[in-house]
């Protein structure tokens, strides 16, 4: 893996700001864990009001807080005054999304002037063991001085 | 497109018990709309506080609904016994997701006897008019016997 | 489905020069045959020399026409002088690509100002029946005055 | 990445004879380079004659060669007498295939029963360089005992 450089000295604060700005990551319990340049992490913990019918996390709960940290991984490395936004994704599902909590892993696989790629991944912590149960390959896309789109 | 024929007869009702027992979707507030022969529908109002950074719908959101009306449209065609689960899926957002309502079809393309391929797609009702908001393609695998797995 | 007006009142000759530039096309021996505003069709004949290990012709044959073909629908649509590129796909195997003869289609779902999504199907013929054997959703990218990048 | 362990031990033969019978590589000209438990390399050198219309090698040849290293990684750790195929798979272009060479690798995530995914990657070589250009998240399905499917 290259390390990325940032372009913007205060990505850190920016994807931090953003988040704050996510309603639906307080609605889930969602917290912002680490952003360095190229990745970030989140962790969703359990909720027993968020399962699909098997009392697994639905899928669409994982995607959402690993979308969120593709995107911030990617908005690491735009300049200031650019955002990003999802294009698109695709999302394999391993294992049933059993645990107490869920690690949202993105990284940055290119970061392109106008489109960027990632990939996440989705850990699941049970009694302290760790298991891979989703993988995310998404393309994002920068935005700049779009009415409405800010970080 | 092909019109198919249930293997279950009572197609309907599994779909609708197994939708009950999805806690997800009451704490979204989503609801089933309608099933038939490969066919399923799922709206999901707006809500502030289901929202990304911009004020729109969070595409894990958009993709929950969307999921599951996949899942459910694959089921409607399962034999008895048989259930579905999610393999994996992309989407891709074609628009923000603002408006009033989101509505989620899913329709099956194939369906085999392990394997069923889906399409997916959400309209956005905005002031009575409807957008293309984010189109799905996704796999999913029967399942029968196993432990913990029912509908 | 929407009605797409063209922007190039050239865009078949275009896409049928840039056609007869894909160097595989000719090696592959498919034929383009189809252009209308948002939509194209490429055939690809059997080949014996194109077959993964069962006989049937491989995945990434299919996908070469198939991509061609949302590539080509995507830049019916674009003004003179902008040209497209692939941004990435999500291709579905539903049966083995067993046939005489391959059709792949390519269609817009949506013709944005920088990003177009299609959706395309490989359709086998076989002995006078059609069976869908590959489905894919597609992500292009407009692309103006880049060094180059012409059709 | 955890190390796997084949449950064939002939797997690395069985790679290859049934790479031998996938007509089309011969006819592209790719190579199998290596095959370890869970991970395939294959290379293929550029031809002026699979290219797409600028000149770079079509997107349809680069997913030939990684779908295929992507199944016979799946494949390596598949139990004697169980073959896979391949359900889907998802591409992301990064780069032009500009290069003299391009190393197609595939390697496991999650080797299931009936369900293994993988993801892939295509490496061009020019000049001494290495560009990553391709990306691939792919999802295979086991089959044993079926009329024609052998590995």
């Amino acid at each position: 893996m290259t390390a990325f450089k940032p372009q913007d000295p205060h990505f850190a604060e920016r994807v931090a700001a953003s988040f704050q700005r996510q309603t639906v990551m307080a609605t889930l319990g969602a917290q912002l864990r680490q952003v360095t340049p190229g990745a970030v992490e989140i962790v969703l913990p359990y909720r027993a009001d968020l399962c699909q019918q098997h009392g697994f996390m639905h899928a669409g709960m994982l995607t959402a807080v690993v979308d969120s940290a593709c995107g911030y991984a990617a908005l690491s490395l735009m300049p200031p005054e650019v955002g990003v936004l999802s294009v698109e994704f695709k999302v394999n599902l391993l294992a049933p999304a059993a645990g107490e909590q869920f690690i949202a892993r993105g990284k940055v696989m290119r970061s392109g002037r106008s489109i960027s790629v990632c990939t996440g991944e989705v850990i699941a912590l049970a009694q302290g063991t760790e298991k891979l149960v989703a993988l995310m390959q998404a393309t994002l896309m920068a935005v700049a001085g779009q009415a409405g789109i800010r970080d």
